[in-house]
């Protein structure tokens, strides 16, 4: 840890010194708007093409800056660490010293006011199963023989993932009803709250990364929802895992919080009780590879309701990301800049942090009922769900992650 | 079918007039080599940068030769199929007018002496399975309940894909050995035979394809070598499918044979004994979906052997290219110029089209005798797998795809 998480450092910016604030000077996550980089400031955004063109920022952060100008983050993350760390750290000082202020004033955007893109363009998209729990209820009490193993996982659909606020559009699929099969938009719609992190350096494919050298490769951290369509899934996933069932759009918050922001909030991993073999195994990784960070899914709809469904906490996974990373790697498969790789829902024992619709409601047997009455058994159209997060700890200021969101529309109609 | 696919015509160079030549004048697919776009013919690629500079294409097909003259060819599939068309037969005239010949000469590189590269940069790999008679022998004569309904696929890894001759490093991971789970090198390699297509013009987010439509944005298909961690695969594969146990390495042969020199080949697609859904149903790709194809493996090992295991046929699709890319957009997924999709596994009933040693030796309980008397129950190091594939039919020239290759090297050794 450095200054830059000194928790009497405060901006001249009032809005980034709000309690509630995600983005105190603490946090400083990369994301893209209207086609180019920015870093979070309390409610505004520092431009980064324009924080290069007033000459304030020089060597390693100025690359950096300029490796993160453009319309996506991959060239910031391709990097090493040194230089988004640098760019970080020099925007501490600017964003925290009032003698700054009149020079950086003019590289600000008002967040409100302008597009938030996609940060990355995600070049691969996996997907872990980290939450026992979730596991469980999903198995109906039975764990898959490699659970506590290693960290299960499928590959996603890269090209579907778009940035927070994008159209949730519910897909058509086959799907059984009764003991009839038809195609048509999908009943039983769902949520799924996952924690997202974000690989920087790569690997070169043949050479697998060690538990701590994965653990250096990680970039950065954002919310993900992945939507799943539950009918189209069950149907369709023997043999060979989710396909249609997740692919029609993945969501993702639009600002990466970097390994860097998240140092104060780290904590040892889940305990294991077997043994974990050598090539996921790290004596620093079990003592500081968890996160602290509490998150929360909300659901908003058109009638007014709106409530939160799951609270939960990253001390659900039963595998650290540099596990994950190392495990994708362990085979020889290479990943680069901008690979994703997603937690799975982060489900707890505890009822309220069931992370998801099928688990909240039995599998759609017991609907929620919200404050005003509505019931919900799966997404609605219209229906808009909001992730959150915060990473928090004694003695330091907490961060945020921003807003994680999407809003169900109509299926497209097919000819018939 | 127009004056490219014409049986009397002849290319001037005797090497692409061989009656086993693969590169005909009728064929003409394009590929990359030492990081630039060309064309097979015969024993020779024609260099396309030259082409473009030597002012022999103009209009339609000069668009496409810029377009097919950089490191990978995603610029020309991301084009109109008139384009790569207008080059196709431009290149069967130069190619077979005798008055050309001094003028296009200039424009040829042996193909022999340069490094074929990947043709083309895949940003997604989607493998589907297809084969029903596959499917029945690895699932010991059970078959998934949607097999008949929807062409069941998954996400492969895009990152590790790569050309012909790239070798293949044994995997580790974890695999059951007795009751123990063990980390190791895969003790259970395998080869698996397939086609893959290769799509050229792609569909926006949320705007699914009809099968009609999905013919449209064919591009063309190269040979695929789906390399199968056998013992990781089953250990992994509960709930979420494949990971590891294929995400090692993907291999594909470097020339893309189009849509458009393929047309002589459409066959009757595979007759179905369960009503396909309307979304999956159209009378024109049940008359001509299918494609007149036959595809071998060969081993090669390092004492000598050299045996061709598997020759099966495209006739053992059970589902259409069409309606494979129908169906995965069908959810509004969005695929985009170099997404490529693999057929799975091309089995068919015959013993000697069982397309991988998990058919072949009964999952390794029988193992296979070589003419040299090797047996193998499983790919060893050092074992080369060859693919080649040859559309034909009476009254046209056959063409074929080159080679599919590759050579399994030991694992690296982890730190234990």
């Amino acid at each position: 840890m450095n200054e830059t998480h000194d928790p009497k450092r405060r901006a001249w910016l009032d809005s980034a010194c709000a309690t509630d604030s995600d983005f105190p000077v603490q946090n400083l996550p990369f994301g893209a708007f209207e086609g180019r980089g920015g870093v979070a400031i309390g409610d505004r955004i520092v431009d980064l093409q324009r924080l290069s063109a007033a000459g304030l920022v020089s060597g390693d952060a100025a690359e950096a800056a300029r490796a993160a100008a453009g319309p996506t983050l991959n060239p910031l993350l391709a990097l090493p660490q040194r230089f988004a760390s640098a760019l970080r750290a020099r925007l501490s000082s600017l964003l925290s010293d009032p003698s700054c202020r009149a020079r950086v004033e003019p590289c600000l955007v008002a967040m409100a006011g302008v597009r938030l893109d996609l940060p990355v363009a995600v070049g691969a998209y996996t997907d872990f199963l980290c939450s026992l729990d979730h596991t469980l209820r999903m198995g109906r009490g039975n764990l898959p023989p490699a659970f506590k193993h290693l960290p299960i996982a499928y590959n996603g659909r890269a090209t579907s993932v778009r940035a927070s606020g994008h159209p949730v559009r519910r897909p058509n699929g086959q799907h059984k009803a009764g003991e009839a099969v038809r195609f048509g938009p999908e009943p039983a719609l769902d949520y799924e709250l996952e924690f997202a992190m974000l690989v920087g350096e790569g690997n070169a494919l043949g050479e697998p990364l060690s538990v701590d050298a994965a653990a250096q490769r990680i970039f950065g951290y954002c919310l993900l929802n992945d939507w799943s369509a539950r009918n189209i899934q069950t149907f369709e996933s023997t043999p060979l895992g989710p396909f249609l069932g997740k692919s029609f759009l993945t969501t993702v918050s639009p600002w990466i919080v970097t390994t860097d922001a998240l140092a104060p909030f780290r904590t040892a991993a889940a305990a294991h009780d077997i043994e974990v073999p050598a090539y996921l195994r790290s004596s620093r990784d079990q003592a500081e590879g968890g996160l602290a960070i509490d998150l929360e899914a909300e659901i908003v709809t058109p009638k007014g309701g709106r409530e939160r469904l799951s609270r939960t906490s990253l001390r659900n996974m039963y595998w650290t990301f540099a596990q994950m990373l190392a495990h994708h790697s362990s085979n020889g498969c290479n990943l680069g800049p901008g690979d994703m790789l997603g937690s799975g829902t982060l489900s707890g024992a505890a009822d309220e942090s069931r992370a998801c619709l099928a688990e909240l409601t039995d599998r759609g047997a017991k609907p929620v009922t919200l404050a005003n009455g509505e019931k919900r058994a799966w997404l609605e159209d219209g229906d808009e769900v909001v992730f959150r997060a915060r990473a928090s700890r004694d003695g330091f200021v907490p961060i945020g992650f921003g807003e994680c969101r999407g809003r169900i529309e109509p299926a497209v109609r097919f000819p018939s």
